[in-house]
């Protein structure tokens, strides 16, 4: 039997990305497909713990540091909540996975490829996403969207250079991978993009 | 000008490294050198934090993901407190450094080289230690002394074969780098092994 689908949902803060899984994930649900719907960086006790310690605004962790921190939740994610998911048969849909690490500690902060691909190398190994939807959206969007969450750790310590650089880190993952990788216009009705979605998903309910 | 000495001390736990470090520490002082005494998995408030995480006996973390948080630790420990000293021109001796990751996670653990060659590479590039003693002894005696610790995780979790693991991770770091690295015999008198330390330290201060 092969492996159900791996899904991960990747963009700037503030794309609307949370919001579409949650959609996606109802609507696999009302289809009867078993979903576990997760989170990165966290998504099982021991990885929440290094989310905490790395959203808080008052660490100032080098960012090597982070690559580290977050590459030991996405090992622990890894091992607790995502291969024992796929392993049951479940789909797994998880908002943010590797290429955020890339994007925001590779291309955002400046950490070089060779340590990040050694890293991911380690901990993904073959564990990689079987689709990944990009939403892709001016990097000045980050900021113009109510600032409701606590952990708005980027948005509220990086400026407009950062995330242009993160946006066009996402979207060379995106033409590296054109097969795993679909680029959602996150600038259009949240109904046309929902529905973008499900018609790339519909390969794999068939 | 060239960098200070960076001698750093490993070892089994109950080996007798810290206590001799101590001893090393002040007799340096007693001679007006700047020292500056460290120790991992710690040594800056936030790789303290991480230490916390890793020395909690219910934590229980993945192999790997220890690996990355150890290296972490030491990412930040480099940057907030052994460069700055060297820089300084202080000496820095610190009570485990790379040595342990290989030993503990890599032989003791059973992480492959490759991960952690990468990773270390990344952190510690060319901040290697000058000197390095390397204390052995059987690994029996790590269950030989007084629990005194309450961070004792590795006495409590792991079974003598680890530790003889560990032991042989160590002997095979010495091996590899005749140059850096002291072999110290930690069942010698205590006396003996601080004179033994004293004699090697003596042509950084002549």
């Amino acid at each position: 039997m092969p492996s159900p689908p791996f899904i991960t949902f990747e963009g700037l803060d503030n794309s609307g990305k949370t919001t579409q899984m949650s959609r996606i994930v109802a609507w696999l649900r009302e289809r009867g497909t078993d979903v576990v719907a997760t989170r990165e960086p966290g998504g099982s006790p021991q990885a929440e713990q290094l989310r905490h310690l790395l959203v808080s605004p008052s660490q100032g962790w080098h960012p090597l540091s982070a690559l580290l921190l977050f590459s030991a939740a996405r090992n622990e994610h890894l091992h607790a909540v995502i291969k024992p998911a796929l392993e049951k048969g479940a789909w797994v849909l998880c908002d943010r996975f590797i290429d955020s690490t890339y994007a925001y500690q590779g291309a955002g902060e400046g950490i070089a490829k060779a340590p990040i691909d050694a890293v991911s190398q380690a901990v993904v190994g073959t564990m990689m996403p079987t689709r990944t939807f990009i939403f892709d959206m001016p990097a000045e969007h980050v900021f113009s969207r109510p600032q409701e969450k606590a952990e708005a750790r980027y948005e509220t310590a990086k400026d407009l250079s950062f995330f242009q650089r993160v946006r066009e880190g996402l979207l060379a993952r995106a033409a590296q991978d054109k097969q795993r990788c679909v680029i959602i216009d996150a600038t259009q009705p949240i109904d046309t993009i929902t529905q973008d979605i499900q018609t790339s998903l519909k390969d794999y309910l068939s």
